[in-house]
């Protein structure tokens, strides 16, 4: 299958596209920046270094002539573009035919009012909202497989969903609201140059609290309202969330380890007990860590992942794969 | 003033020590190690090469004679040492007469028995945690002024209680349990070589779930129920803490800041008000920068401290200032 | 004395604005930027939390106005602008009457013919280049201190000279070239925001071989050839070099000792003799470490400063300090 | 075929233990630690995280039982070991008739004498080290293919011989010294606890100067005078090396290009040209990156490496697929 990534120049397009490359099955059929972009007709391998030899590919500026390309070429095409970008895009391939994986947030949340008070716009769009399926790949393998356009998951809601819904399906969260303590990695705030990037500026410090976007779309896809504040850390890739949850009255630590045995045959998530997860231990690495600890009926959870590699990238090729009906881990699973 | 530090060659000792070195009042009489210790005889600089010009001064064994000197010369005695050790060599400097200052945990707790659950061992010389002072400077000057033998606060409780007590005051907190979600760097785990504080070995990740001692310490000087949860991340000086408050119903933005008003002529506190504190901001600084944003009864206060400038020995140096009834600023505000 | 900083947000600027509001001596009439900043309006704390309380100031727009603000109230005129912009804004604050010091490299080498082929550009003020002293504060004193514009000297010609010219001074140098090979933080590079900077993209990596602007002015004021090969590494502050002297035949430890004893009473320099300097021992230090090990006629020389507090902005307050006839380590040496 | 590692617990054995395990062809058939190891009984993903599912391996002490199974169950024997260490356990593995990949220094050198001179002690086996091979797999398969005892070559020295040895076979160098400035990150002092090796500690500066044993391997190898100067810079891997030569004179780009086309068909090195290689480029990665830039007959040579992934059990790994008349970058290339 032939895959065209849009937005290729970011670190999650870039990511993508290395995965794509190495991929047993798939084809990068091209590799697409805006008309704008500074890095138009760079090779990728000029940005990112440590891909030459692999990503000797040029940026195509997104052109008229682009779209008939990829409309003639690819199979599958990738949005690695803004929220907004992506909300206009998906259509245009769908018409074309092509399966759609969105790794913005322009088609995860339920409705337009959604939209309106966490993204700040109006959905052009809305409609397609209810086609699209959440790329979360470990939960919702069908309806991805058989979806045209897939929103793929956040990076911290990965690993927040991961760790919260076997606890919610087994039902053992008591009614309180779930604190959710994040902090990302800084390719999580991409690769465009700011101050607030800046090698000398980053530092360890919350943002956005109480209105990050990442707090709804966790709540609709868990079912359970959380206090999300995610905070930048100085080191480049991972995300490490502490989970403050209150269970039920009288849950046992036997019934926390039975809820999170529904995961224990997923090859890309690691079950720790209590054993606590770390950035090391996920750092260019496609797996969820979750590890958890308890006293009487506060359960502290903790997960970790790669934002790039289990997050963003990593997720969209496993929707990819199942797509194709392949295992969900190849090109993932052993390889790194 | 003659100041003796023993346990000089750590992270808190040799910070302690810069201070005592330039402060206009005070004099570093003498520099020791335990009589073990392989960094015996070397100087201060030799382990500190930035303090090379104002620390070159010999690191000597505690010996018996060390005793002597200390007796003879000092006036005050700094304990960085592990708290068992420094439970042991406080009464024996305060038969000397001479004023204390313990950097360790060994007198910040209220009886034994919290010494039993929270440090694990049995507290050789109980009678003197009545007599103690805790030494939480902007919070306790009295008694500090008074006392011989000061019970240095811990930095993670001084964080934590300088965000929180404002709250406490005003009876603005709910019954319920207090997050504190709290990021310490390196320098917190002292300068002893191990493979946790190895370079490569560092990542983000929590640790002392449910059990660490400064736990306990917040909630005996707070009067509050907390969760407290340290993570070691990968920076060496700072600590920053996330704080979920729950406020009483009905709270208004109005009274929260009014609570915190009683800090805002405090010199080494800077209210942020809904700004947000970083690590970069403290890093090197004597201060405690408090930040908070509120959504309904919700409170997220945010404190950040250099853990050795404000916590551990910045804290020590402010008992001092208020043992000799200086401004306990002197030598810190302005100084870095 | 009132100082005025042009192109106070930048890092030597914010820098060497925290040293004047710290010095006994000085007054910060005025922090300035370009009439385009974004940052204009803005605090200088808003931008460096750290000097919050210390640097409560606005960042005021270059304009017409801000011209006659400093003709009235400013005695010292700093510029950390770019190499061009101080080339045309010297000329103006000298005919105020103003003492200019400036951070950039626009009054730095001999001729125009240098700025033609080191900066690019045709220098339109090359009368001003003989006047202006060059402002390497240990070697140049007189001059400085009756100088109206001082050539404030760069960061790494700083570290680099303080580390040759007594071998120089002495004889001791054979003619073969000597290669500087100097790693720099990031602050070096400027606050600005790039793909460079970015806090992904920063990595241990040479820059500029061959023709680095800082080579010439080594070779000028050391008067011996260089070949200087920058680096970028990934931390914030600090420079260090290590330099490959070739010494001419039977030249002896003890003469390259006795040549450093040039410096031994320089209160910012610290000779090292064998021992190894580091950036450790010299961030947010106001000191020159030099240390040296020769085998035969080969001699390893090391130098580390840290850039902005030795480098730029510590420099040019030594250089300030001379022209007032005080002590040129006033506001520096203890004060960290 | 069986692959027995002695000495796993470190960097480069735990790196070399995952690629045997991921290799198509190998089988990892033990790994052992000293006796006395405290990480006897771990799991080698207790210690490594990171390798959680692909490393649940037992660290087994290397007690007389051990040698019987490496006797019975391996057919190659990789030691991670202490130079001596080496030198001693591989006549015994020799003996049993298994093909020995040393990545310790231990025979890496051409006589008795060069280990007394350098590594400080008397080689117990000098006649082997006429029998070992030197493993620098792109320069040396024929014997390394049919050695029974492969002297894996060092880290320093791969980055370095691979960015020489194509301009020393083709005549190109004068007569003088080449200067290699060398840095490397931190996993290159190894795993053992040491205050030099804590977080807080690491700081780029130079180590070794005259005497890094490094420097004879790469002179032996090379046939060249080289002044060798290690650092140690504050990232985990990578080594990055900025190599000053004199070339002959009037020798031309186009000359210098011709000598490196030898390696371009190497599909583990990349010629960069005139682009400048980084850490960045090569952290991870099993490539040796080599860019120069030529003046006069001035060249500067710059080359990085992963110290652990093309330096040490990279380099491992090639001799072993070399062993087995495999592709030598078989499990390496394409992997990351």
């Amino acid at each position: 299958m032939n895959v065209a990534i849009i937005g290729a120049s970011g670190y999650s397009g870039a990511e993508l596209a290395s995965l794509v490359a190495k991929h047993p099955n798939l084809k990068l059929s091209g590799s697409y920046v805006s008309e704008g972009s500074l890095d138009k007709h760079k090779l990728l391998s000029d940005l990112y270094p440590e891909h030459l030899g692999l990503l000797d590919t040029p940026l195509l500026p997104l052109t008229k002539s682009a779209f008939d390309d990829i409309n003639a070429n690819a199979d599958y095409v990738c949005l690695c573009t803004d929220h907004k970008v992506s909300v206009d895009l998906a259509p245009q391939f769908l018409a074309m035919g092509k399966k759609v994986f969105d790794l913005s947030g322009g088609y995860r949340l339920a409705s337009n009012d959604d939209y309106v008070t966490y993204y700040g716009f109006e959905h052009k769009h809305p409609e397609l909202l209810n086609e699209s399926a959440y790329g979360l790949a470990e939960w919702n393998s069908n309806d991805i497989a058989n979806a045209n356009l897939v929103a793929v998951a956040g990076c911290y809601p990965t690993a927040a969903l991961n760790a919260l819904k076997p606890l919610q399906q087994a039902g053992l969260l008591s009614d309180d609201k779930i604190i959710i303590n994040a902090v990302s990695g800084v390719t999580g705030a991409g690769r465009k140059a700011s101050v607030g990037t800046h090698f000398c500026e980053v530092s360890l410090a919350p943002y956005g609290l109480f209105n990050h976007r990442h707090g709804p779309e966790i709540e609709q896809h868990l079912g359970h309202q959380v206090l999300f504040t995610p905070h930048l850390g100085n080191f480049a890739r991972g995300i490490l969330e502490t989970i403050y949850v209150q269970l039920k009255p009288n849950v046992t630590s036997e019934q926390v380890a039975k809820a999170y045995s529904v995961l224990e045959n997923e090859p890309l998530i690691r079950l720790l007990g209590s054993k606590i997860p770390s950035i090391k231990g996920v750092a260019k690495q496609p797996y969820v860590d979750i590890g958890w600890q308890q006293q009487g009926s506060q359960l502290i959870v903790m997960a970790a992942i790669d934002n790039l590699l289990k997050g963003a990238a990593g997720q969209a090729l496993q929707c990819i794969n199942l797509s194709m009906n392949l295992d969900h881990t190849t090109g993932l699973k052993g390889a790194f």
